[in-house]
């Protein structure tokens, strides 16, 4: 398999658009090509992640228009992804594995999301068709509540108190708030306190508004290229050392709501692909969808043993200056959450930060970093390992 | 790259059915797996196309679920891909450019897909947003209406008096109907008339309800190998040596409707990468959602020369006992169009016809077969080269 690299990234602001999907995703992909030193016309396939098009702007099959809107050859292939929150990021493996096995040099791939359009309503129940029609959804079930029970759970098995553990969740959403005021392209850029999130409305027992990711509208992109050819093209290429994407399925096949089978195997996999071990990364985006969501996965990655995820975060292991750097952009707390973009905007952030272009929400000399995106209620995970 | 080949295939009957989209798939698979003497936990990967789970039985993610359904393990990634009704198709390219490639040695594809729960009215309205949103859809236009402008572009670029176009096309749908009273897993197995097809509610000028494809419900599965490793495996390995995948975006990047630029670039690419030309094919699936479209794919597809397709109808080229065989199956007329399936079920159509297995449609002598699936109006075309 050949080296590859990402060669440029591009990313909209995130928060409530008046741009359609398509127009967001040209602004996206511009900005990619134009740090790559390429043009449209040089790509040789579109792969993209969108999830509720149908529901958002009453669009399927977006991937030809959106190859036609920035103005592709019909001769480059263009696909459309789909497996939920992980959309993006699945398609970026994609491209990834495609590029590393010499069927194509030049790939642009990325995803386009359009969620706050539908108002809070709506989302949630179209979100909610991310679980399984027949076995979990007749139970009324929605994320917030799968991860309320996450976090029951999670504070029966550590045996740790309830309150002590909604502090923790707190100190998540209050670090990746604080980071979400660095980034220009975060929907929220207010501080927030631990008393902001407890005394914020319940959603799900026992997560809070202020525990929960909001619904947003976003584009991301990113230049994948095969390294021999490309890798002069720009003064910072960014390596794609290891990938991996494994799946739960339904929740029936998930034992343990604090262990989710698919990150274990997919980090395994790109872990090992990537010839590193937890303790060699230095920054890392992960699909901080609810408070709890963060614990868990910083524990599933490697980061931290398992239980001691929550405390990490009080210790302020997981903050820009700690230990191990977590969604120093903002997170999906707080940068936002545009489902089908989000996993091409974590690439982005880590793209950004291994470059060292993140200004005050720089972590300092980062040279390896690694992507997580969870999609549906634990059914896929995807991840990615980055180094420069 | 290596050579890949297709170890077994799997299909429902299309029709109107009650089971779930996941019951129906794991069917195909299940019979895709049996005769390829595999079972589910030796799968790699799945990929598959879905078209409108959503509006459906309420189903997005739907790959991991399926992987689940039929026994896969967790390591195994699952990912959905939509390009409209080329959706299996191009699912099926994928995991024959990664199986090629070295990235998987045993992969399963397909589709499923529910139109028939949603009924003529939901379904023709969800199946528009597969046209441009923005540019197509503010215009009222669904598919018979483009494909209606087809009929009438054809008979007028070369000046042929649009009622005998239209007995040209009434022959279309005769064809693919006789075929289908001879395939067992078809949706209408009934011989029809010309005048059946001219006594027929009009649907969009100068479409009749019998140039038009009916909505189905249906799966089909297929297993993808290695063929150095699998293809002692089974007694009738095909293989498949070429593939395209192209992309026209919208109609405004379509100058001419009678010619399609995805699909004359797609199979191209398909022809070139198997070495062989038109001449060389000796069975063929393909796109006939309306009958005018069966006209124009056969000449895009070299069968015909430009503005004779309609002629060779006439001719009896496209028959069973003709020249270039086309849609023995009955195609998407007869056997029907349950959107997310339809290429994988052509697939399995042309495996069947190479391997001899057809009984009363079968291509005598048929070594080489083409696979052709029109994702959206013209935005997507997807051709395979499989031969024995």
């Amino acid at each position: 398999m050949r080296e590859v690299i990402i060669l440029g990234v591009g990313m909209t602001k995130f928060g409530i658009s008046k741009l359609s999907m398509k127009e967001m995703f040209a602004e996206a992909a511009m900005d990619a090509l134009s740090e790559s030193n390429l043009e449209a016309k040089n790509m040789e396939a579109l792969f993209v992640g969108n999830v509720l098009g149908d529901f958002e702007e009453g669009q399927i099959n977006i991937a030809p228009f959106l190859a036609a809107e920035i103005g592709m050859r019909v001769e480059a292939p263009a696909t459309r992804f789909e497996n939920a929150c992980a959309s993006a990021t699945v398609a970026i493996r994609h491209a990834v594995l495609m590029v590393a096995a010499g069927i194509y040099d030049l790939v642009i791939a990325g995803g386009t999301e359009r969620t706050a359009i539908m108002g809070t309503s709506l989302a949630t129940k179209t979100f909610a068709m991310g679980s399984h029609s027949e076995y979990e959804r007749f139970t009324g079930i929605t994320f917030p509540g799968v991860f309320g029970m996450v976090a029951h759970q999670y504070a029966a098995k550590y045996g740790i108190p309830l309150d002590r553990l909604k502090q923790s969740m707190a100190a998540t959403a209050v670090k990746n708030h604080r980071n979400g005021t660095l980034n220009p392209l975060a929907h929220f850029r207010k501080e927030i306190t631990v008393d902001t999130v407890l005394g914020s409305a319940m959603i799900a027992h026992p997560l809070q508004l202020f525990d929960c990711c909001p619904f947003s509208d976003g584009a991301a992109a990113v230049v994948i290229a095969d390294a021999a050819k490309y890798k002069d093209r720009v003064a910072k290429p960014v390596f794609v050392v290891g990938t991996g994407q494994c799946t739960a399925g339904p929740l029936y096949r998930q034992r343990d709501l604090t262990r989710m089978t698919a990150r274990e195997a997919a980090i395994k996999h790109a872990y090992k692909e990537a010839g590193i071990g937890p303790a060699d990364v230095d920054v890392c985006e992960l699909h901080d969808c609810f408070t709890i969501a963060e614990i868990v996965a910083s524990e599933a990655l490697g980061f931290f043993e398992f239980g001691e995820g929550a405390a990490a975060v009080d210790r302020g292991d997981t903050s820009l200056e700690g230990r191990i750097p977590i969604n120093p952009s903002g997170g999906l707390k707080a940068k936002g959450h545009p489902i089908g973009a989000t996993g091409a905007a974590q690439v982005y952030e880590i793209v950004k930060q291994l470059r060292g272009e993140c200004g005050e929400r720089q972590v300092k000399g980062a040279r390896v970093g690694v992507v997580d995106t969870l999609g549906g209620d634990f059914s896929t995970v995807c991840n990615l390992v980055l180094r420069r």
